[in-house]
C-alpha cells in the first residue's frame, strides 16, 4: 500500500509529521511505502541518513505550502504545486492508495472531493470524527464537509459512518442517532425531520432516533449523525470545554494544596491520554473514492502515526467497497431530485 | 413586583419549587408578592402553616399539570388550566409582572410567546441561557425557541443579550460574537454570512465576528450568537460532557487510589458550585413583553431562588425598556420581509 502523506500540514510540520512517519516504519509491510509530500530540501534536510529507510520512505518534490489560514479554493487555485494539491493529484492518477494531511482542513476537503471524486452512489462526503467517551467510542458524521445537508446526505451520513464504526470499531451492530433538540419525532427541523424517515425506513439500519447534545457521552449511540455545521460546533465546543475545565481543575487545585494538584497530574495524563482522539489518527472523509485522512492542525507524531495505521486499516478493510455495496442495495430512496 | 411560579413544573415539584419559593422570602421587598400556581391542595398541603407567609406568599388554583415529556403545543390546547396555561394567561392579563417555569420547555415557550407577545420591534423570542465559565460569564442566545432562524432574528439575538450582559452581569461592553465553523468572512452558512453582515453594521454593538465553539470558553467574548438548533446542541452537550468527564474522572481515581478519589471531591463540589449555571436560575426568555425565566427541569430549591432573584433584577432594570429603545434607534435594517 502506498500512502501520501502532507509534509507540510498543521502547525508542527515538518518536525512531528516526519518524525511520524519515521515512527510509522515499524507498521510496515513488504510492499508498503511512505511518501512525504513537501519542498524536497526540507524534507531531506530533516530525514535522518539512514540507508533502510530508503525503501519505504520516498519524497516527492512539492514546493508550494497552503498555510492554516488561507482561503481553500483560492489557495488551491494559487497553488497548483502545494503539497495538498500535489497528493490530490497522486491520488486521482492512482500513484497513492490513500492521502493524509493535518493542514488546511479547508483546502484539503476541497482538494481531496474535486481530484478524487465521490464513491459511486454517495451525494456528499462528509468528515468522520471518533470521540472516545467513557461509554465507547462515537463516530460524528459529518463535522465541517457539508455545511447545508439535504435529508439524503444525513441518511448515507449514517450509512457511511455504521460500516466505519462495524468494521474499524468492532462494533456489531451500531447504533445510529440523529442529532436533534429533543426525542420525539416532531422534534428538529425539517432535514432533521425527513432523514429521520429515510433512516427509519432502512430496516438494516440500528437507527436509535433522534439524540440530543448529552446523548453523546451517556451511551446510548455509536455513530452521531448532523450537518458539518453543527457537527463542526460540537467538535469545537468539545475541545474547547475539556481545556477550559481542566484548567479549572487545575487552578483549583493549585490555589489551595500542591501537593494534591501533584497527585492529581497524572490522573489528568492519564484521562488525556485514554480519552485522546488522536489515537483514531484524525478524520476520515468519508465519501470519497478513495482513502483520505484528515488530522488536526496541532497534530504531533503520534497523530501521523495512528492516521497512517488508520489508513491501512481502512483500505484493507475495503471500508469503500462496502459502502458502495450498501448504498448499491438500499431500498431508501428520495424523491428530491436536487441532492 | 408581583412573580407567578409553575409551582407543578419540573423534575422535583412540586417539593423543590415550593422550597425554593420559601427560601426566597427574605428576598422579597413590602410590595413583592409570590404566586404558586398549581392544584390548590397539592401545594397548601405542602406550604407549612406559618401566618407571616400569607402576606407575601398567594396560592392560585390550576388543576391540570403537563408532564415533561407531552407535546407543546397538544398539551396546552387540551389543558387549559395547567399551571404554565395560567401563569402565561396571568401575564398577559397584567395580574402578575414576572412567569417562573421549571416545566416543559417546549409548552413554557409555546405559552408565553402566544399570549405575552414580542416586545415591540422584536421579530422573534430567544431564549438566553449564561454559561459560568473559566473566564467569566457567556450568554448564549437562542438555545432553543427559534429553530430555523433568520439573519435579522441573529441580529436581534446579539443586541438583546448584549442589553442583558451589560445591565444584569455589569460587563460595560460585551463582546458579541457569532457562531460559525471559521473565524473568517466567508465561514458559514447563508444565514450566518447575512447576519455577519447586518452586526457588523451596527456601530453600537461590539462586534468580534465569528466564533467557533472552542471560543466559549476562552474568553474572547462575552455572547454567543447561534440559531435555536445549534444553541440547544450547545446546552445539552456541555451538560453531557461535563458529567462525561466527572465520570471518567472519578473512575480513574477510584480504580487506584481511594485516598486521591476522597481528597478531591471537595475540588469537584466547588467546582461545580463555581460553574453551576443554576446561580443564574435559569434562562430568560429574551424578546417577549414581560419577564420570563424557563429553569432546568431537574432545578431545585437554590434554582428557583435564583431564578426569583433574576426576575427581579430583569424587571427592575428595565432590560425590555431598553431593548425596545435600541432597536427603535438601530440604523441596522434588513430588506428581506419574511422574518
Amino acid at each position: 500500500m502506498r500512502i501520501a502523506i502532507d509534509a507540510m500540514g498543521g502547525d508542527n510540520a515538518p518536525d512531528e509529521i516526519i518524525a511520524g512517519v519515521l515512527e510509522s516504519m515499524e507498521l510496515l509491510g513488504e510492499n508498503d511505502e511512505l511518501i512525504l509530500v513537501g519542498p524536497q530540501d526540507v524534507i531531506e534536510s530533516q530525514l535522518p541518513p539512514v540507508k533502510s529507510h530508503k525503501g519505504a520512505v520516498r519524497v516527492v518534490h512539492a514546493p508550494d505550502v497552503i498555510s492554516m489560514d488561507e482561503t481553500p479554493v483560492e489557495s488551491l487555485r494559487k497553488k497548483r504545486k502545494s503539497s495538498i494539491a500535489v497528493i490530490a493529484k497522486m491520488a486521482k492518477l492512482n500513484q497513492v492508495d490513500a492521502v493524509i494531511s493535518a493542514g488546511n482542513t479547508g483546502a484539503s476537503v476541497a482538494a481531496f472531493q474535486m481530484r478524487m471524486r465521490n464513491l459511486s452512489g454517495v451525494n456528499r462526503p462528509g468528515i468522520a470524527v471518533v470521540f472516545p467517551t467513557f461509554e465507547g467510542p462515537v463516530t460524528i458524521c459529518d463535522v465541517g464537509a457539508n455545511i447545508v445537508c439535504k435529508p439524503l446526505n444525513l441518511y448515507q451520513y449514517g450509512v457511511m459512518a455504521m460500516i466505519y464504526s462495524k468494521h474499524l470499531h468492532g462494533i456489531e451492530n451500531p447504533r445510529v442517532g440523529l442529532m436533534s433538540i429533543g426525542q420525539e419525532d416532531a422534534k428538529g427541523n425539517e432535514v432533521v425531520k425527513k432523514a429521520r424517515e429515510l433512516m427509519k425506513s432502512d430496516p438494516n439500519m440500528n437507527f436509535v432516533g433522534n439524540i440530543e447534545g448529552r446523548d453523546i457521552f451517556n451511551g446510548i449511540c455509536d455513530i452521531a449523525v448532523c450537518d458539518g455545521f453543527v457537527g463542526n460546533v460540537i467538535l469545537k465546543l468539545t475541545e474547547g470545554l475539556v481545556d477550559g475545565l481542566f484548567k479549572a481543575i487545575k487552578h483549583e487545585l493549585m490555589t489551595e494544596k500542591l501537593k494534591l494538584a501533584m497527585e492529581f497530574k497524572p490522573v489528568i495524563t492519564r484521562i488525556y491520554r485514554k480519552y485522546d482522539y488522536n489515537v483514531y489518527g484524525g478524520a476520515l472523509l468519508l465519501g470519497i473514492n478513495g482513502t483520505a485522512l484528515i488530522c488536526h492542525g496541532s497534530s504531533k507524531s503520534r497523530t501521523i502515526k495512528n492516521a497512517i495505521s488508520a489508513s491501512k486499516s481502512f483500505y484493507t478493510e475495503k471500508i469503500n467497497d462496502k459502502i458502495v455495496e450498501y448504498l448499491s442495495q438500499t431500498s431508501v430512496r428520495t424523491d428530491d431530485e436536487s441532492r
